[in-house]
């Protein structure tokens, strides 16, 4: 099975010592989950990062099955001072994948870890191990015949705790603000194991019922971060209402979008709207419909026309926005007539839903209907093909977080397109995400071709400009992709750099040896500390 | 004015050491600023401790006013290895008030640094100082004619920053999970200034309207800590719902409390109710609308039988939840209908509203219908006087959380009556607050004569048995007294205590000095750790 080692070896480590290191991970978890033949850690690495580069190749990937094997790993970590990076899934396409920042890092992806360990009903939560992915879960509540919903994201395929750790949107109710996640447990750097909030006290009633505990909560320091691995995660589950009610919202003019924010804004303040759409461009709908060579194979960005075009034949005009309505049949209606007529001012603005129910959800024809009703599919990962087609088609994601106002949206449109059509020479496919009722994350999907070298390489150049503009104008980043993961943390330079400084204090407090994911979030160990 | 410099000094500091300490802090803030006579000090002295105790006196009250002096008084604080204990209005009344945790401390007492910086209608948020009280932050809203409300404490006079810190409940919508706070500006115990989230980036524009940053989120980090002094907070406000209606349910059986719990847990899933009710006992209106002297004079606990008089008398029943629907009317009265519909299946359940408007709050008669749309006032303090009047009345709060279920509710009373009654020979007083729909807060009156010396040392004495006995059960405290912290703290002990460790970890590492609130939720800096 092995057919070959990797060549790549961790920093600062012979190729003895890394043997010895593998020996010892070998003994933990067992042969055969410690991959280290480039033919098996394929699916372990940036699926979209150019087949030649290899700035973020790991050195082996293993796959431990419990608490126990992850902090036997960690003593051999820290013991040869191997550094570690952690994936659930290890699906996190668009920011790096399952792909270490580190280059040698040993990638430990928990994928094994699958057990869906609790799921309660009358109190509407579950408790996952970090492997269980969005379609894991639902299974399980489906099996058990129980009548919730989980707020989950488009590509079912991704694990709920890595989604979670990465500050990654859902849809449902329970997405607004990130809201589902109630208590952890955490392998420590040094395999210390603790649990968070209520959970730290034995036997507790409450540990994934009551957000916080007694003194002050880290749940929300394990997240982006570097300091610790968690291994099981409460979730909250929503109850079914009487009455699911997917809507689309449709504008013809592209400056209508800042019409559709500001309404959007009022409609989520006063609780009219309480989960997270998305407000999605022409092309982002036409990248999930079609492929990019259908419409235009021209140089450069598709015209304004085309777009146009492309917009009526589509029928998803110049923006479109997916929502939905939760509750009573009576509150539903009521709700609906509102939103109707309040987006229905803007002219040419319409707006159709039909009423449903979350047992009829998993029949529902768009993928979208279905997944704001908890019902995940991979659908969406068709979008990846819009240059390359299913064998080399790749993005990357470059994400903004602005106000929730018009004058936002505009701003953040064009600083966007013009860059990437500009610099890139790239389409602008653009979604806005309102996490709450107060901003939205502006997820734009960088789309290219993985075998057009130069085109990958435009993209990657762009977003980095990106990051130093958007920063410049009061839009930070809310995630990053490895490869300018240090460039948008820079960009968080108040007080000369406090927030790193207090990150990597911290960071050397909890792990001294440096093991545990380096780099990540711009977060670096004292031993590979960079000058600046 | 300094008539006498108290006699207590900060451990292991020579009278000549403080001395120059002092002077150091009156350059700082102003020798007005600086007080250190008794009688000065007396307002920021846990007002409910036995006043022949000094377990927990202050050597000094410092006031300062902006961040500057904050820095400074840090400096002068790890040169002389002086600890501080921070308080923002200082009202942290039932957990200590304003004392500090270890004997001879530096208070740092915030109440003038009172400004409200930003109030921003469109986007529902306001930017406050640590010495905004909720009556200033209602007073900024109304005299800039914002219509937005603010999720309120009970007692107006408290710190919207402190009771942010300390975990306190208010009662609005945004009081779910205590989901106000977005954003902050912290000082660390190095005297840098950080801030969290999206303002860690200079200029950024949307400090306080996204939750969080890029990396991890360290704000619940600086809440129930020592590790920083909050400078500046974002707190979210909501805009006037077309309809607002408080509304009450009573319950005449001692049992319903039961199924109370349980039908207030199923329409808060729903969504029905969003925000936070209490469910109180007879006794807990009773203080607040009469003294305890009116019904009983005898030795021990007031018996059922006159339990059960006060409730017919006050027309409390012996168990009442006050709550409140927000929203357009249409939808406000479907609610109501299904509330009351709901509630009423329970034998002899009365449930009573009215409809409202945020416009007309201020003129309603309760003060709980007041409060619940954030209105603040003074009244409920009345409560304190039950045993000492407004003298030497007393009282300490034992709260621990219980998962929203009538099993526990049941479980939870019978611990607290069986406990406050049997040993500490005081009325049970307890009130459930439900901070989201799978978890309830059950605040613990405990009242006492601080006359009463014997009381008071048995009501202490009390609390330290429940916080053990509850955690036996499962059960653990989300805020505890000074006189207790490290106790409850001990309860924690998953993992060995590694979340103490942990906690402590972090400490060390920003605090190296341990100047900062030592003790504090049991986290206790090097120099100062008790051998375990």
């Amino acid at each position: 099975m092995a057919d070959q080692l990797s060549t790549v070896l961790p920093p600062e480590c012979s190729e003895s010592a890394f043997e010895s290191a593998l020996e010892a991970f070998r003994q933990i978890v067992g042969s055969e989950h410690v991959l280290t033949a480039p033919t098996e850690m394929g699916e372990y690495r940036d699926p979209f990062w150019h087949t030649d580069w290899d700035d973020y190749e790991a050195s082996a990937v293993l796959q431990p099955d419990s608490v126990e094997e992850i902090q036997a790993i960690l003593a051999v970590a820290n013991e040869h001072r191997v550094p570690l990076w952690v994936t659930s899934q290890g699906r996190n396409n668009g920011y790096g994948g399952s792909s270490p920042r580190v280059r040698g890092s040993v990638v430990v992806n928990l994928r094994r870890m699958n057990r869906v360990l609790e799921i309660n009903e009358e109190l509407g939560y579950a408790v996952v191990e970090p492997g269980v992915s969005w379609f894991d879960l639902y299974e399980a509540i489906t099996a058990g015949g129980h009548k919730l919903m989980v707020s989950c994201a488009d590509l079912g395929w991704g694990s709920v705790i890595g989604n979670t750790l990465d500050h990654g949107c859902t849809y449902l109710p329970y997405g607004v603000d990130m809201g589902a996640q109630c208590g952890m447990e955490v392998v420590l750097p040094n395999g210390e194991l603790m649990r968070t909030g209520m959970g730290a006290m034995p036997g507790n009633r409450t540990w994934n019922l009551y957000k916080r505990g007694l003194g002050p909560t880290p749940d929300q320091l394990f997240m982006q971060s570097n300091f610790g691995i968690v291994t099981k995660m409460g979730v909250w589950l929503m109850p079914w209402p009487e009455t699911y009610m997917p809507f689309w919202v449709r504008a013809w003019r592209d400056e209508d979008v800042a019409a559709i924010i500001d309404t959007l804004r009022v409609l989520s303040l006063d609780g009219t709207i309480r989960m997270v759409p998305q407000v999605a461009n022409t092309l982002i709908f036409a990248s999930f419909m079609s492929r990019r060579s259908q419409w235009w194979d021209g140089d450069g960005p598709i015209p304004d026309p085309v777009i146009e075009k492309i917009a009526r034949e589509l029928e998803t005009g110049r923006w479109m926005m997916r929502a939905a309505l939760y509750g009573d049949e009576a509150v539903v209606e009521h709700r609906f007539a509102k939103v109707k007529a309040a987006f229905e001012t803007i002219p040419g603005v319409e707006v159709w839903g039909t009423k449903s129910t979350p047992a009829e959800a998993p029949g529902l024809g768009h993928p979208a209907e279905r997944t704001q009703a908890g019902v995940p599919d991979l659908e969406m990962n068709f979008m990846t093909g819009w240059y390359g087609g299913e064998v080399s088609g790749g993005h990357v994601g470059f994400s903004p977080v602005a106000p929730m106002t018009g004058r936002d949206a505009l701003a953040v449109r064009d600083l966007m397109r013009g860059l990437i059509e500009g610099k890139a020479n790239l389409d602008y496919l653009g979604a806005m995400l309102p996490i709450n009722a107060r901003s939205f994350i502006h997820v734009t999907m960088v789309l290219f071709d993985t075998a057009n070298e130069t085109q990958v390489r435009g993209a990657y150049d762009t977003c980095k400009l990106l990051v130093k503009e958007a920063a410049g104008h009061g839009y930070g980043e809310y995630r990053a992709h490895l490869d300018f993961m240090d460039l948008a943390v820079d960009q968080y330079s108040f007080g000369d750099h406090a927030q790193r400084r207090f990150n990597e204090t911290i960071k050397d407090a909890l792990d001294p040896n440096g093991i545990l994911a380096p780099g990540k979030s711009g977060i670096w160990p004292a031993s590979m500390r960079p000058s600046r």
